[in-house]
């Protein structure tokens, strides 16, 4: 399955990616470029002064002198950083950037020790404590990482020649199944062979071994990847070893802890709950997405690439329960996940708060690849929902319109001032900051947004699925012929889909175009032979979200509007109605009742305070308000607007002010003490109606507002200012 | 002043502090009872194993071996204790808590060292650390804990007898004004003295003395009660240092970190923003409720102790400033204070979160400490009103009925399951725990119960003045005659309250009768001569709070009802309308937004789970619903209950039972996915209109309800349960 993504909402994406990003975190990675790099959250022990990511592994190398700075997981930036490099240059080779990313793999290997293990931290500061407090030590998930980079490589720029796109996941190196033929093993390649024997070599059931895992899902996800490109069963063991290793001896990084004498690299988490690893129970028995977000999804991906590679349904039975508790009890309507900053975790069923959430960009990428791995076990529509959900509003959020500002945190709901003086709010940030003390998130972006292809299309058996509409050309070899399906869109400023499939195969092809959940209507034509007269039909999508009333091969099943496409050309038109909808929370999200949320299409919409005014809470949407929708070239890159007649409530300071002190601090403090305290008068609204804190009296002054939503992902790029995407209700 | 309380409400309270708080706090402060002492939230680094305060006392003395355990201030709570023990002695002279008070004041002393220096943290672990780390070392603060307990004990058992009680903060003892005549001094004064005279030479702006203060306030309350019991203005002057250094060296605390060799106390609070010392700016120039919400009333109570005592007027404007911003922006309904666990602090104005929140005990304690000083300054109502505010509602919640448990924290909605899943939420406890890592608030209630006679009348000039409604007689020495006070009421029972006066003096004397802020109706009647024949008046309160409509000595300011009394009797009846009343917040409080508290008399009401089932926030109070209150004797030692005809949402709970997971897991899950996936499932809202977490069809199913309110003192007492305050208002 090779995809070419020509998008117009996507290649500014990409571009983005390509022309800023990439070369903006090579200067930080290198601390060549004068940023500021913010901490995460309000805490002292948490590094900022610089990258130094690049430097530590010369100073692994021998190139250079040193101690080892940053985040015990700071080689990963720089593996995020080469995969996202090698998705760009899969398709736009670049000379200069392929110099330096030849560079960086060759720095890497010289980093990497005899025996294949490879970890700047403990290589330069711990040498004799490896693998030895693997609930802090992320050596494995660093391996996962460069394993998933190499092998991201390996594709880019040897295996299938550049500008050959392949998907690993799904098929093997331009042939059919895993292992296919990666022709000639590349540095990166062996560099990660090497390290994954070391790492097979080292953990395992056998006697001698590790009977361990690392305390951040990763490596299993890579493991898998060197598995789909090279067909070593041994890999997909060991990942499977990892993942049902899980919660099998839940004392396992404590006693570790205990009994090694080396220095803490993270601090804390001796004393992280076990829900924090996800080993609070034997993977296959847990029910609920627990602990640290991020983690937690990652460990999902790589047990749904697992059971989708070997067919084995306890493991799927076991991804779809987690996939259910996410989805429905533990996810925000942008897509987001993990309801606090303390462990970065998910907390309970409906607990959803909106102002001190996490909602970490990682997760949502995350999420996405749970989604697109679930979307290799079966066909439901619903995980290409949600992988549309998370990538349009959160994953997207995280970076700013400029491609050098990123948000860790994605709140949905913000006000400036709330951030800077409560430090139970300092990891929600107002602003995208140039860079953060921990940067998972910005390579973990350019990684997605670089290969968004890949989550384009999928296939469950001989089944071609459409997940998202992305306009992009998609070609499968199916041995006695190629499949070409192309898709023409311009999503989500509209939706009209046209799907177009050339089938030069000996036989039909089924074609499974997503109905999204939210679209309220959708209708559907399908024409063969290139023109309506020969065989055309229409088909309506109903108000259950599926499409009916078709005659003319058209199928539905599971959110999947499936055709057909027998040998010749296919042309299958969608409409989905992309009227701006009003979204309830679930009674039980006590956050979000009497609220509202505005969305269209796959879009969550939010209301900021440059466009609304300060104090965004006194705003209410009339549930009868008509949501009018207009697209605004100049604003925010070009974005559609949706405004609305809403009502903002009186904020009584027009009464306040004779509370306020003035410059002598007399006057105006004893005349608010006594004429407007209302705590003191029990009922002179007409003198005092506004002023004190507490009154017997609603304030019940409202004035007619215009409304106006942007799209969420597009936020805080005009500045500080408040922020909300629950509005309140009015009946 | 001599009062004394002889009340139903507080009785109760004072026998639970004199028979089971003091005695359990006793054996606890021991070590001596096998309870379960819980951290404050989820910290690895509190001290939670025992108290050991009184042992440290005991190595420290030289009479055993060992380090010091526990917190750096642990010292504290063994001297709060005492004070506690003090006040209870002045009312209930007892043999056998005397001799442990003797011998504690005894053991105290051993403890003391030569020079007057008293810290048993510091003398057993870091004696070359002494006044070196005062941002941390709480050693100043411990001080003034001893001397207030010093000047207590003093003053119950040597130098107005027992049995005597004295207002030492108006008058000295038995005497007229400050520094009347302590006839002996005590060993307990005699060790305070020893100690305020090492701190006056060991502080103050002279060369060679330190020119700072300690990083938590209290020392300046201790120096002041020490000042109006000896009269030596040289603690006063003292206090005034202090308190005025506070802002003239920011760096201070952190240049001690710096230059001192000595090991952490505390640990963090090199970090802490300026802001938590109340160091941000010169305290005459600081304008709001900044940083550690028990260190800033503490600062106030004395400021304003200063400022009364002196008449500095400049002191006094400072305390009005910073008094208006925490009333009229930062405090909530029910008298707490401290929006934000981290640094337990003030955040911003209108920051009032009821379910992040701190609201320490302590913090409200110190609120009615800084209150009661600021009735010195002028006799204005809202101070009272505040004082009874915090008094009947957070202050007591920080007790069980029992005696025996004790809340650090007071919020003011509560589910137990976030609590225990969301460690940002770890602080807020759902039960009282049996005692706490850090015990400051239990003994802090403890003297204040035992003491709350000193708050009930005041002084202004020659006014005494009615602040709270307590069953009770006070007399006062002119020196030409007695003037004797009766309350009598049955309060916050009901809201009849009579006043007695017996005038002995050659003159009239002005008694000023809180009118409370919350009142909504009040009627007076005044009656001289002891019968209604005799110049009786009646007057009405009207509805701006005061009294008026009066033609007969009767004559109202600042919200205080003056009855000037003649020489003889003069009886005055008061009766406050105590109906149920609903308040609404500041519309620019977000969090209280389109809801409603519920309140009777001075009492804030909760709905609690064990009344009203789960999920609070389902319910609603209609805005026309009437508000009926009963008496119910049975109930949590006797409490008013008010009702109403209520609304609760649909939970969606019912439909939702298809998303579960049955026995062999597969079942209803995959029914719960394909039928019952709002997200998928577009309108079928027959079928699945409950399930999934966000639906375009607002959940509409209400039924009708009684809700149940108790009043908020009480709550938690019954079990683990959900507990709200404010409650979604329906139009």
């Amino acid at each position: 399955m090779r995809t070419v993504v020509n998008d117009a909402f996507w290649n500014r994406y990409k571009e983005l990616v390509r022309t800023r990003m990439i070369p903006y975190q090579w200067k930080v990675l290198n601390d060549d470029i004068d940023i500021k790099i913010e901490k995460e959250r309000n805490d002292a022990s948490i590094p900022s002064e610089k990258s130094h990511a690049i430097e530590n592994f010369k100073i692994a190398a021998g190139r250079a002198k040193g101690d080892h700075y940053g985040w015990v997981f700071q080689d990963s930036d720089v593996y995020k950083w080469l995969e996202a490099a090698a998705y760009t240059l899969k398709n736009h080779p670049d000379e200069e950037l392929k110099k330096i990313t030849d560079e960086v793999v060759e720095l890497i290997g010289e980093a990497q020790e005899k025996s294949g293990y490879l970890n700047t931290y403990f290589t330069i500061m711990e040498p004799d404590h490896k693998y030895k407090r693997l609930g802090e030590s992320h050596e494995l998930y660093c391996a996962g990482h460069f394993i998933e980079a190499a092998v991201a490589y390996h594709e880019a720029t040897a295996a299938c020649g550049a500008g050959a796109g392949d998907d690993a996941a799904a098929e093997g190196c331009g042939g059919a199944g895993a292992g296919g033929g990666a022709a000639k093993t590349s540095r990166a390649l062996e560099i990660a062979i090497k390290l994954a024997n070391h790492i097979d070599a080292s953990f395992g059931p056998e006697e001698g071994k590790i009977h361990g895992m690392d305390g951040h899902e990763e490596v299993e996800i890579g493991l898998m990847r060197l598995y789909h490109l090279t067909g070593e069963e041994r890999y997909m063991k060991l990942a499977e070893y990892f993942l049902l290793q899980r919660g099998q001896d839940p004392d396992f990084f404590r006693r570790q802890f205990r009994e090694d004498t080396g220095k803490e690299a993270i601090g804390g988490l001796y004393h992280a709950p076990l829900t924090y690893f996800q080993i609070h129970a034997p993977l296959l028995e847990q029910d609920t997405a627990e602990g640290h977000a991020v983690r937690l999804v990652y460990m999902c991906t790589a047990l749904a690439d697992v059971a989708a590679s070997t067919g084995n349904e306890e493991m799927a039975k076991v991804c779809r329960r987690i996939w259910r508790n996410i989805v429905d009890k533990r996810m925000y309507i942008t897509g987001g996940i993990g309801s606090t900053v303390n462990g970065e975790s998910f907390t309970l069923d409906y607990d959803l708060p909106n102002d001190t959430m996490y909602c970490e960009t990682c997760a949502s990428i995350g999420l996405i690849f749970f989604a697109r791995q679930m979307l290799r076990i079966e066909a439901k529509s619903e995980y290409a929902d949600v992988m549309e959900r998370a990538l349009y509003n959160t994953a997207l959020a995280g970076m700013a319109l400029d491609g050098r500002h990123f948000f860790y945190v994605n709140p949905l709901e913000v006000v400036p001032e709330k951030s800077r003086k409560d430090p139970t709010k300092s990891h929600v940030k107002i602003v995208r900051p140039d860079w953060l003390g921990c940067a998972c998130c910005p390579p973990n972006l350019a990684r997605l947004i670089s290969s968004v292809e890949d989550y384009v299309y999928s296939e469950v058996g001989r089944d071609i699925l459409v997940n998202l509409f992305i306009k992009s050309s998609m070609t499968r070899d199916y041995g006695d012929g190629e499949v070409k399906v192309e898709i023409d869109a311009d999503y989500p400023k509209n939706g009209k889909v046209t799907v177009r499939v050339e089938n030069k195969t000996s036989g039909a092809v089924r074609i499974g175009i997503r109905i999204p959940g939210w679209a309220e209507k959708a209708s559907g034509k399908v024409c063969t032979g290139g023109s309506e007269a020969n065989g055309c039909a229409e088909g309506k999508a109903c108000s259950d979200g599926h499409v009916t009333d078709v005659d003319c091969r058209v199928k539905t099943e599971d959110g999947f509007w499936y055709v057909e496409a027998g040998v010749g050309e296919t042309s299958i038109e969608l409409e989905l109605d992309m009227t701006p909808q009003r979204w309830y929370a679930n009674p039980l999200v006590s956050e979000d009742v009497d609220k509202v949320a505005v969305a269209r299409g796959p879009q969550v919409f939010c209301a900021e305070g440059v466009d609304n005014g300060e104090n965004l809470h006194l705003l209410s949407l009339p549930s009868d308000a008509e949501l009018t929708c207009s697209w605004d070239e100049e604003l925010l890159g070009g974005v559609n607007v949706i405004e609305a007649e809403g009502v903002r409530d009186s904020d009584g300071e027009a009464n306040e002010t004779a509370g306020v002190r003035d410059s002598d601090g007399e006057e105006k403090e004893s005349a608010g003490a006594e004429t407007c305290n209302e705590m003191q008068n029990t009922s002179g609204e007409a003198a005092c109606g506004a002023g004190g804190l507490y009154r017997k009296r609603k304030a019940t002054a409202e004035k007619p507002v215009k409304i106006k939503m942007i799209p969420y992902y597009a936020w805080a790029n005009r500045g500080p200012n408040e922020m909300r995407v629950w509005l309140r209700e009015k009946e």
